[in-house]
């Protein structure tokens, strides 16, 4: 698995050589952090989507909406987006350089520790290679910046903090971080200059929206608040009833410090979010069972706490009884999470479940598992699942008054004894005046607890006081009363509780290039992307044998045909030879091909070649055509085809 | 056609109730010009967009990209959108409230003409309804915003003047709106203060990239920059061969000065745009014989120069025969469009192209159509079809110095006679220092005619000069010389041009959501939208007949059968009548509906019912399966199936 002989930068020069993405702007220099997909990355990337909106969409009669990228500042303040989504960056004092604080003191650290081995070695007259991450433990390799090593030995309480500071790295609050620059002398790598103190900066691109200047907007960075801010429309369009999820996919942004590693860590992005609204009393799953017996490789907050990262394999009805997994709605959704990642070609023994540790989720979610798939960048965070309880539906309802809740209608009535309060309107208004509405709501607001204790005090001292923004009101019995009633209830109102699957499908399509790539013959040349066809950019090559003007005419047929039957076909009439167009293509992960030749244009057969097998079938074209269609829909499979029709052996080899 | 009794705010309840769309950010009071796309509305935009890729990009093997939104403001300042993407404001002097200064003109002096007509109507006792626009000559409706009308009778040469300015307003300059708005002292129209002359508001949001502030972004007003940027990968990726066609599905944005018209002006939308790039010495299309005879309704650029808007009915083959269309490419796209739009369910009757006129045109452009929808808004433009010529490709490689260019192996070589500059580099360097890299360079850049005029003055007076940013660098035969040889060429260089055909797919779904709409029976309660299968949003309902436990086991395994179908179904168990349900169903334009009835539970039949007319079949589950598979597919048709399988009288009537 942590495969050695993997060469990253051959397979990015495939990425690039056949257009799956590229750097934007290229010609302009570029801009770090963006990319464009070219027409295999793009039709790669639609595919998945397309599979995702079918099983996840259609699959669960999901409410998909599709929500605006451009959002008002105020949203994000309610959201929090305002105040915490930042990083800590420094400025190297001299040449204005800028770095991410965190990544900086790695990659320093890490340098000095590398240079500390590198003259021990040198001391005992052994060589070091450099430094290969293991991919197994580095889950942060996608944040490293090389750093200069140089060759000194270090002292081993210097090499033990250095390890201590790294293994915490992402714990550390800004002024801790400008600490540790401080302590141990870490200056801007290249130019050794000193830097500044750690500064917050927001990771939100923002903008202006309308002429006036005065109305502040951000891109959003997840589409997630879309979702909660119509979460009234759809609960009222899924007919009121409970539970349901709503879905979107699209474009996201943040501005990254740094961007690095490619489609890993950029600063514009496609997301694909799914928001279930769920009961917090009863997170069941009607479901459930269909997923229970699939197993996980499992890696819980409790074992990384312990420092390791063992897997434990474990089924999701498993993991949900004994508790490892908080409850069945979000072992669901792991489950479903797994089946779509293999379904697309995420090979299972790189992909694991890792639980996050308390001091890493959000103070609101109540458990959190990430989706983390292996690829040379060690184990990358591509989906998160979190339980974010009722805390967007709360904070978005609070500030814009927007009653943003769920009202049942109970079976059977309740009876419950509960304090009432009544306020004297006649005498409320005219005592508070302009704060009359204020400290009302304010009252109202009260818990069961809190208007106990002001009935206590009424009837204790006569009156009792309210604070509305740290100014005192007091209360007599004139203007208020509280009571205790009996009252049967018909209906139940809650805030419901979300579970939230996200999707990076960038970082999702990169794992699958690294995961579907290999050399046939272990031939330098020879890349194939093994790609299931349900995904794959092109599901046919049309292959002419030559530039012969008989083929013309049956290509163009042919071709019309495919099209008729929705199958994406790539037509290569290149001049090289048909065994360079087959492997030309299997760089592009089209996993058919169909050759015209002169035996065609006598007979009406054409040769269908698989692309990681290389073997032919062929059969008459109306033949080969419904096949095609049954492979590319994975309704049938390639062991079964050539199970029922005659292989046929081209020269191939040869041609190749 | 103009129909008189076309109630938008009654399609507007239905939009907003179903939740097709509605304003963005509603719960903290909406910002204008953004909107959320509802699941049906989010599902109707998803099939359309599917489908315009089989039509485009599958049908023809486009190369389709997905590029970011982010864009540096260097690739805009060189396409000319920094310094050109711009409307004309004016605000109130007083309040501060701003205007776009072409609708506020409009809107005041259609106020007042207005006024005048209700004064004399007075005088002679009569009554003048209110203006109702007509849609067929109100090709500028959607800027409107109504005006106060005051009834004052206008003098002669005021109402002419009026007329004459609103027939001209989309050619004033800023300084020349400012000028009418002088003259006829138009104010702020609700407080009647004075106005700041007009100021360009470039209409592009700006963000900046990354922490240093220095790198300034915009995003993208259109999709196309993009395509040009990439135009070397994605020619190397078609083989190098010509033509061929780039195209992208993507957001963009413009800061609307004042959105209005619900989807048809607004501030983020989806795009759809095909760069199709070709020699432009051979605008031919291989596929011109497909669509030559499709019948158009074409407005072109002479009629309306004449103040005409009579249509003319022409065959595609015919317009461009004639000229009226420039060539076989554009005419081959206007035919594919009319293709694309007639098959998502826009009426024939209600689609025209139109020709702009040459001051509409981008001055670059040599000839541009637009397909036109007419809704309760009048003459929309919906598509764009511009010949942009060499334009982009040219300015981005001028700028960036990459070359855009096509290299064509000749068939036979051509000896071309021609001037050739060469540089004496010993002595050019020393004499010219920094400035010899810009002084070759613009040597390089001169025309034939340009080298001949250097050689002719060389030859007469033994020196030249040429001017370089304004400055004239002299030149001898001791640095430079130019001599006319004869050279054999085997490769033809040129630039392609450029056919854009450029879809805003938020403007052609709010035009089909009007084409599709009708009432049953006229009954204002009973709403249907026909949207045909290929793009409705689900295409079927499921419907148990009652909540009786023993539908709900074959409700699910029905519901999974459609599911592996990949038929999209929205499961419609709520408690309402079968009548309501098939009734509120119809306004989701789902087109086809299965119920579940105790028949079902005996001998495993269904019903199958069309939504138009609400007509029935009844036959075993798998046979409904089949035929509703074709029929959202679009294979079959409603009226083959009711040939082949006997009608169902249901009691629908009285249900319903």
């Amino acid at each position: 698995m942590s495969d050695p002989t993997f060469n990253r930068s051959q397979l990015e020069q495939l990425i690039s050589r056949r257009f799956f993405y590229a750097p934007a702007f290229a010609i302009y220099g570029g801009v770090a952090g963006l990319y464009d997909y070219g027409p295999t990355g793009c039709a790669l990337m639609n595919n998945i989507v397309q599979l995702w909106r079918n099983h996840f969409v259609l699959e669960e009669e999901m409410l998909e909406v599709d929500t605006t990228v451009m959002t008002p500042a105020e949203v994000l303040k309610t959201s929090g987006h305002v105040e915490k989504f930042s990083d800590w960056m420094c400025k190297d004092t001299k040449n204005g350089e800028i770095f991410r604080a965190d990544h900086l003191i790695e990659a320093v650290l890490e340098a000095r520790l590398q240079g500390d081995k590198e003259a021990k070695a040198a001391a005992a007259g052994t060589q070091v290679e450099a430094t290969v991450t293991d991919p197994a433990t580095a889950k942060k390799a996608t944040k490293k910046k090389k750093s200069k090593v140089v060759v000194v030995e270090l002292k081993p309480e210097e090499k033990e903090a250095y390890e201590e500071i790294l293994a915490k790295i992402d714990n550390y609050s800004g002024p801790e971080l400008g600490e540790i620059i401080q302590k141990w002398g870490i200056k801007s790598p290249e130019a050794g200059n000193d830097l500044t103190p750690p500064q917050e900066f927001n990771l939100m691109f923002d903008s202006s929206i309308g002429p006036t200047g005065h109305l502040k907007g951000y891109l959003r960075p997840e589409t997630a608040q879309g979702q909660f801010l119509n979460f009234k429309k759809l609960l009222e369009f899924n007919n009121d009833k409970m539970p349901f999820a709503s879905a979107s996919i699209g474009r996201s942004f943040r501005n990254e410090i740094s961007p690095r590693s490619g489609l890993l860590r950029v600063r514009e992005f496609t997301m694909a979010e799914i928001e279930h609204f769920v009961d917090p009393d009863n997170k069941d799953h009607p479901r459930f069972d269909e997923v229970k017996d699939i197993k996980l490789n499992l890696l819980p907050a409790s074992v990384q706490l312990e420092g390791k990262t063992d897997i434990t394999v474990m089924t999701i009805g498993d993991a949900v009884a004994q508790g490892v997994v908080d409850n069945k709605t979000l072992g669901y959704f792991l489950g479903r999470i797994y089946l779509f990642l293999t379904k697309i070609g995420i090979k299972t023994d790189k992909l694991r479940f890792r639980q996050h540790m308390s001091n890493e989720m959000a103070h609101y979610a109540c458990d959190c598992w990430d989706a983390e798939i292996r690829s040379s960048y060690g184990w990358i965070e591509c989906v998160g699942c979190a339980d974010r309880s009722a805390y967007d539906l709360t904070v978005h309802s609070k500030k814009t008054k927007e009653k943003l809740v769920v009202r049942e209608q109970l079976d059977e009535p309740k009876v419950v004894n509960k304090l009432q309060l009544e306020v004297n309107k006649k005498v409320f208004g005219p005592k508070f005046k302009k704060t009359a509405k204020a400290v009302e709501e304010a009252l109202i607001a009260l818990s069961e607890e809190g208007l106990q204790k002001l009935k206590d005090e009424l009837e204790s001292s006569e009156k009792t006081s309210i604070n509305v923004e740290g100014q005192d009101y007091e209360l007599t019995k004139n203007e208020i009363s509280i009571e205790r009633v009996t009252v049967t209830e018909h209906i139940r109102e809650y805030t419901p509780n979300v579970i939230e699957p996200s999707f990076g499908l960038g970082r999702i399509l990169y794992s699958l290039l690294e995961h579907a790539w290999w050399k046939r013959d272990n031939d330098e040349d020879r890349n194939v992307l093994s790609f299931p066809a349900v995904v794959a950019p092109y599901k046919c090559c049309l292959l002419p044998l030559s530039g012969n003007a008989v083929f013309a005419p049956v290509a163009r047929d042919l071709s019309h045909q495919l099209r008729a039957k929705n199958i994406s076909t790539r037509t290569d009439d290149s001049k090289a030879s048909i065994g360079r167009r087959y492997a030309r293509n299997d760089e592009l992960g089209i996993p058919f091909s169909i050759t015209i030749d002169f035996q065609t244009v006598e007979d009406g057969t054409v040769t269908l070649r698989e692309r990681d097998s290389t073997k032919q079938i062929r059969e008459k074209t109306e033949v080969i055509l419904q096949v095609l269609k049954e492979l590319s829909e994975e309704t049938t499979t390639w062991e079964k085809v050539v199970e029922t029709y005659p292989a046929f052996n081209a020269k191939e080899a040869d041609e190749e």
